[in-house]
C-alpha cells in the first residue's frame, strides 16, 4: 500500500470513529479546504515574496499544519467522490503540458487564455 | 519511487521548463492554491449536500480538474518549502486524535475550542 | 458625505495612522480579503442550508464581524484602486439584468455560460 | 435613501425576480462570496506588488468587476441576516482601534495576537 494510500484509509477511519461522514458531503468539504487555504494565505499575507521563502521555524510550522490540512480535506473529499488523487494530477498536467507548449510561455505568467 | 514522488518531479520539471520558478514564491503559490480552491467551490455552491454527492460526469469532470489543480499547487507549494506532505499530513491527525478524542466528540461538528 | 464615504475616509485614516501603507497592495489587500471571506465561510461549513438563517447569538456575533472585515477590506482595496464601489455594483448588477434575463432563469441556478 | 441601500433594494429584486431565494441561503452565499474573492485574488497572483498598484485598462476592468461581486453578494447575505453592514463596519473599526493602539502597531504588520 503507497504512503498516500495508507493516508487515505487512515483519514477516512479519523471520520468514520467520529460518526463525521454525516457532515461529509462533498459541498461541505469544498467548504472546509477553502477554510485552510485561507489560513495558509493568510501566514503570507503581508510577507514580501522573498520573505515568503525564508520562514522562522513558528511561523513555518504554522504553514506546515495549514498544508497538512489542505491535503487532509483533499483526500478526503476525493475519496467521497471516488476520485484517484494521483490519476487526475496526472492527467492534468498532461493537458497543461498542451495548453503551455514550453517554446510559447517560457517565461511569462499569462494565463493560457490571454494568448 | 512513490506515485507522489513521481508527480513531485514532474510538477517541478514543468515549471523548470517553462522558467515559471520566478513566479512560484510561496507566497504567490499560496495564491494560485486558494484560486483552484475557489474554483471547486463553485461547483458546489448553488447544490444542495445531497446533490454533491451524485454529479453529472460534466460537473464530475470539472470537480476532477479543480481538485488535481489544487493537488498540484499544494506538491508545489511544498517543494517550494522543502515540505514533506506525507509527514505533515500524518502529524496532523495524530494531534488531531488527541485533539478530538472519539468519545468526546462522537457526531459532534463543534469545533475542538467549543468544547 | 454618505455613511460609505465616511466609512472609507475612517479606514484610510486607520491604516495611514498606523503606517500601514507599505502593506496595502491591491495584492496584499486581495490575499487579506480572501482570509475573512475564508473566516466566514467557516462558520458555515458544517451547518446545512436551513441552520445558516437562524444562528445563535454568539455566532451571528462572530458572522457580523466577518462581514464587517470582509466589508473593510473591500473599502481598503477599491481606494488604493481609485475604484468607487457603488458605481461598480450598480453597472455589474446592468450587466447581470442582461445575462440572466427573467423570463430565461427563473428558479434556476445554472449559470449563464451553461445556457 | 442612501446608495447603499438603494443598492441593497435592487440586488434583492434581482433575486426575487428570478425566484433565487431558494437558492440564497447564508451558507450558499459565503460560498459565493468566496468564489468572487478567489477571482480577484487570480488577478494579482502573478504580479509583484508593485505592479498591482498600476494595472492596465483590461485588468483594471477585471478587477472593477470581481469587486462589484463580492460587494453584491456581501449586500445580499447582510440582508439575508439582517445585518447592517455600516454598522457592524464602525463596530470593528472601534474594536480594531483597541486592539492595535497607534503608538503599539506603527509600521509593524504582526497580528494583535502576536503582542
Amino acid at each position: 500500500m503507497s504512503d498516500l494510500e495508507e493516508l487515505r484509509v487512515r483519514v477516512n477511519n479519523f471520520a468514520n470513529e467520529r460518526d463525521w461522514n454525516q457532515f461529509h458531503s462533498p459541498k461541505n468539504l469544498s467548504m472546509a479546504l477553502i477554510v485552510e487555504a485561507g489560513e495558509l494565505v493568510e501566514q503570507f499575507q503581508w510577507l514580501k515574496e522573498s520573505e515568503s521563502f525564508d520562514l522562522s521555524t513558528e511561523k513555518l510550522a504554522a504553514v506546515e499544519e495549514e498544508i497538512a490540512d489542505i491535503f487532509i480535506y483533499l483526500v478526503r473529499i476525493s475519496h467521497q467522490l471516488d476520485i484517484d488523487l494521483i490519476s487526475v494530477a496526472n492527467r492534468k498536467i498532461e493537458l497543461n503540458e498542451t495548453k503551455y507548449p514550453v517554446e510559447k510561455v517560457r517565461g511569462s505568467a499569462r494565463k493560457y487564455t490571454e494568448y
